[in-house]
């Protein structure tokens, strides 16, 4: 199909779905996007892209408050948060069972599988790395600050490797027709471990211990504690078949030490209240380590302590209703 | 020697020295307090005790600034936090490398073995356990509130079990009728290691998660945090040679769970910007464990957080001076 035929839908029309969905309006695909609290005011006045590589705007877009109005489309993108996930089978239109490629731009491991089990089986299902800063404005307003990059792999049952396919290749041109960097990977589980390898200490860490990037990396005993996670992901990568070189961990410590100091996404999120991603970014990976007996204390400790703070956080206080703290005994 | 001709040492004329060493004068015994601080204003007024088993004064008290100047005692009661344990060279009387018994009502691991340093061999080292609710008021006055119980065991070198000696029962029967409710051990390693059973997992998840006892027990996920930390210091305490039964650990969880919620005295200490214990509580039985190759995921981790999060407290702010932290990538 020549390629200004295609069209997108955008499940989520965030920070993310937002930005790369204008991106392929922009490039002259025609793009249906999904959205709750903003229709409204996106139907009437569009969107607006504040981006450090050029703001630009698209008055008119096509704006949907429910899946049921979205045409059959060539390819799906999902990009909700996954602690939104428990929505995706009244989000998804009903026709994706039969038709279009599924492309989650999701967050940490688990989204492809989530994906397959609500689909027939046969459907292409397609994972999308987003290595971005970017954030929501005002209704209809997206801020992209930094990176923008896109890495996409296949997915098979279990991230069995899929090399890349001659479909890959196709939605790399689609995407970097649209002023999108954009990698491509034969083994999208690799590629998805090797990002855990930097969300599970740093995103992690940095919402228990309060503390950015470069805080992390400069202390000796959080460095230790970021080197000792990172090991354990190496664990439970390995136990799911992947292997992570050490020298990913060195490297990764390295380029963390170097950059500018970052408050983590999962920080951000805790600081506005929001639900913290751990089912993707911790309880997945854990689960199906478990599954095959590899125990990682630290990791699950880090969601023990992850699941208090986060249920904490977005109910009113921490007071526990009609009893007084009183001083423990020394 | 009779009762009454028995001269205490007061090392630390805080919330514990400081209730204890007041017991001990008012029953009619000679006490000499060590102060710092405080020493002008107790030197001209006394100490004021507000108990919940009744106020008193002691208008007049033996006031010292220096330990030069306390005359050779009895016993020597080391009531300093250990924080602070890198004065005790100092603080201690030069008399007593050869002269008195010593008596730590220190928390945690390690004090006894440190005091053995510090004098020549031989030397009578006790180890209290305290369990009690106090805390400083106005300068020279101690608040208690609740409890006040105190666990006396003989030290022999690594914690080895010395039974109850006529020593120890002397020394209880001088606290009990200073009216002191006073329990004596015939193994002070499991006393301490069992205390520490609690201390680590509530005293370090309340610095870390901001929590209750209450909070810490109620919720499920730290509350299996909490038993895994137990089981690790099962494990550490198995390491030196202490068992500890499993029905400790139950046992331990239930009373938490239906006691008042509680405020940590490491919370207390975090709250008030003072150092933490982290040495006694999480350094020192970690070091002991991994002399015998024992290595505790969890423990580690929370010394590492912890660590981090005293600096830190303690410390003007938590931004990297001259750095704007930025949004880090999704």
């Amino acid at each position: 199909m020549p390629r200004h035929h295609m069209r997108y839908a955008v499940i989520g029309t965030g920070a993310i779905g937002g930005f790369y969905g204008a991106k392929l309006q922009r490039s002259g695909l025609e793009v249906h996007f999904l959205l709750h609290n903003d229709h409204a005011h996106v139907q009437r006045h569009g969107l607006k892209i504040y981006s450090k590589d050029g703001d630009f705007s698209l008055p008119a877009v096509h704006a949907h408050v429910k899946s049921a109005t979205i045409p059959v489309c060539d390819v799906v993108l999902i990009a909700l948060k996954t602690t939104r996930n428990y929505l995706l089978e009244d989000l998804l239109p009903p026709w994706v069972a039969d038709h279009g490629i599924l492309l989650t731009l999701q967050n940490g491991l688990g989204v492809e599988p989530r994906l397959a089990q609500l689909v027939n089986p046969g459907r292409v299902i397609l994972g999308g790395l987003c290595f971005i800063c970017s954030h929501r404005g005002a209704p209809g307003e997206i801020h992209h600050q930094d990176y923008g990059s896109l890495t996409i792999g296949a997915y098979g049952d279990g991230y069995k490797p899929q090399g890349v396919t001659p479909l890959l290749e196709t939605m790399a041109n689609h995407w970097r027709q649209a002023g999108v960097e954009t990698f491509l990977t034969p083994d999208l589980g690799y590629a998805r471990w090797k990002k855990l390898l930097w969300n599970v200490p740093f995103n992690s860490l940095s919402v228990v211990l309060s503390a950015t990037t470069t805080e992390m990396v400069t202390n000796p005993q959080t460095r230790t504690l970021a080197r000792d996670l990172m090991e354990e992901v190496q664990q439970a990568a390995a136990s799911q078949g992947v292997a992570i070189p050490t020298t990913d961990v060195e490297q990764m410590l390295h380029s963390t030490a170097t950059m500018a100091p970052y408050v983590t996404s999962m920080k951000r999120d805790y600081d506005h209240k929001m639900p913290l991603e751990l089912e993707a970014i911790l309880g997945y990976p854990l689960a199906v380590a478990r599954r095959k007996g590899v125990a990682l204390p630290r990791m699950t400790m880090l969601h023990q302590l992850l699941q208090h703070m986060d249920r904490h956080n977005r109910h009113s206080g921490r007071e526990v209703p009609g009893e007084t703290p009183a001083v423990a005994p020394a």
